[in-house]
């Protein structure tokens, strides 16, 4: 990436939102009743939920987000030898779409590179050469998909654009706090307390924490308990989980937290706690997200949700933190819709077949 | 319902939603550049698609629209009596939240009897229940239906509310328009072209064709092909055709149009045309829409997309009347979300294993 990259502050997610908001869309709010009664437990305040939508985002998910902001700081002579990522996931199509539109505003072209693990579902690299990307594979290890990146970082000296530990990435997932603030104020005069969000790599949190900062919301994150819940075993020990082997459903954050995004999450005045759930709690969040509040979210998004319908800790927290409130007004970012009908029947039936 | 109505005419409808709006969400308008490429032919002008998600509205579905309006003309002694009608779907729940809310706004209780056929959806009569509804049940028939209507109205002094034969719910249901054209115009300033509603009862596509009188929108309709093409083959008789038998997956479209919402739709002024399309489009324009936009919509919401996906007629009209253009907008109305993952698995499996 290059040399410069944007201090993780406030004021930098603040100067990003205007650089990427032509560009992305202003994901709308909704709430639900029905899921704001089930979240509230017998005693203490009474939950209010509000949810950002950012799987009606371009590309399906917040990755647009980060992807625009580090290439709207890059030079046109620096786009022109293009960009590349490492992801099988959201991360590479967002790239190679934000590429493919800064070439045609800039009147430049910007080629795009994605090395994705031989293997990767067919429909993903389908939809990632969509955008116009150049697709290389690599081994399953993080050594050999890092040696294919510098192969082609060498060969075309394109720009690494990681798919969330970068101070710019960062600070361009944070935008999507700024845009639920505000968005929540217009509906609600007194605003949101707390926003919570998935945390796999940690940009989606470690920004959202940054573009809190100093407005008094309290910034919670969730993981998948089964495998991927490096940050809360992390932050027992005080030390970064460096690699995590995970077969949760919530596919997305089977990651361990970036170098960058820890030295966030880790601050305890910025995040103020990481809770994780069970598989079970992550499907039946799903099911309740797509059914009642009518929108297609990836099993990713809905770890957030369970948290809120039931994490003893979080409820524990919020009945501290808040004691005395009648409601608290709790954000939850749902970060991405990139499922399938068929994933979604091979995912459900299977659960109902183990229920019979 | 009371002996005042109001007549169908724009005005009515721009009357109408100061009257409701702030009693219902008023619905993002999503736009997707994969359902537009799709729905573009190879020759005449490119569409833009812009979906009004009604799905995202309380209750799930347009509904609350009219239920809401039609109540909010009552005086609070007709309230007090209490408001009938006779629904399996989404209308139920629909006037049982509208008269729950307004009952607390009145600081009065307002009761609302649903009649429903014997044998409906057991989650449906819950909903309705959910919302503080009395469920009476009847045959099946419309005699049968009308029959126990009546047997409420004699016992209670409730006021009829219909599902969609009736002006007021007609011009409630219009004011989705009225958004529609705002929210588009807000995004492209030249605005929609035209709109595609689906046709069932025909409440919705009624009232939208009135609010959009000497707009100069064009507005159509969409029917399943499958039995419920009553308004196709009606327009074409020059007769409203009374009665329906299909088992359409569209089953909120499984229903004859009314005699009020006939008068609109039959008008060439006012309705351009009513285009139907099969069971299979329909499963292919639903799965694309959940895909590809991240929402969940029910079957019949699905029906006016299929029409722009590729109905040959409504293809041709479209460069018929825009020949020479470069562009045009059309907004879909998606109707309601109202269905589950159960119903998915139960709809898609099906479609998969007749496919093997």
């Amino acid at each position: 990436m290059s040399s410069t990259s944007q201090p993780l502050t406030r004021s930098s997610v603040l100067n990003a939102l205007p650089l990427i908001a032509p560009y992305i869309h202003t994901t709308p709010v909704v709430t639900s009743t029905t899921l704001s009664s089930l979240s509230t437990p017998t005693t203490g305040p009474r939950l209010t939920l509000f949810l950002k939508c950012e799987n009606l985002q371009k590309i399906g998910a917040f990755k647009i987000r980060g992807a625009t902001h580090a290439i709207a700081r890059l030079s046109d002579a620096e786009l022109s030898r293009g960009v590349v990522t490492h992801s099988s996931g959201n991360h590479a199509q967002a790239l190679s779409l934000a590429a493919a539109e800064a070439g045609r505003r800039r009147g430049i072209a910007v080629p795009a590179y994605v090395v994705m693990p031989a293997g990767s579902t067919p429909s993903k690299i389908a939809a990632t050469r969509g955008y116009g990307a150049t697709v290389t594979f690599s081994g399953p290890t993080a050594a050999e998909r890092e040696a294919v990146v510098r192969e082609v970082q060498q060969r075309t000296g394109a720009v690494l654009v990681p798919p969330y530990d970068h101070p710019d990435v960062i600070v361009g997932q944070g935008t999507v706090a700024l845009e639920f603030l505000e968005q929540v104020k217009a509906m609600v005069a007194a605003g949101l307390d707390v926003i919570v969000a998935p945390c796999g790599g940690g940009g989606l949190l470690a920004g959202i924490a940054t573009a809190c900062e100093g407005t008094g919301v309290r910034v919670y994150g969730a993981e998948p308990r089964e495998g991927a819940d490096d940050c809360v075993r992390g932050l027992k020990e005080g030390k970064r989980v460096e690699a995590v082997k995970s077969s949760t459903v919530a596919d997305g954050l089977r990651t361990p937290v970036g170098f960058n995004n820890w030295g966030v999450i880790s601050n305890p005045e910025k995040v103020h706690g990481v809770f994780s759930v069970g598989e079970e709690e992550i499907m039946e969040a799903m099911r309740l997200v797509v059914e009642r509040c009518k929108i297609l979210i990836e099993p990713s998004s809905a770890v957030p949700v369970a948290v809120v319908l039931g994490n003893p800790e979080w409820r524990a927290e919020i009945q501290r933190v808040f004691a005395g409130r009648e409601e608290v007004r709790v954000g939850i970012v749902i970060s991405g819709g990139n499922t399938t009908i068929d994933k979604i029947i091979e995912l459900f039936s299977k659960k109902t077949e183990k229920e019979a």
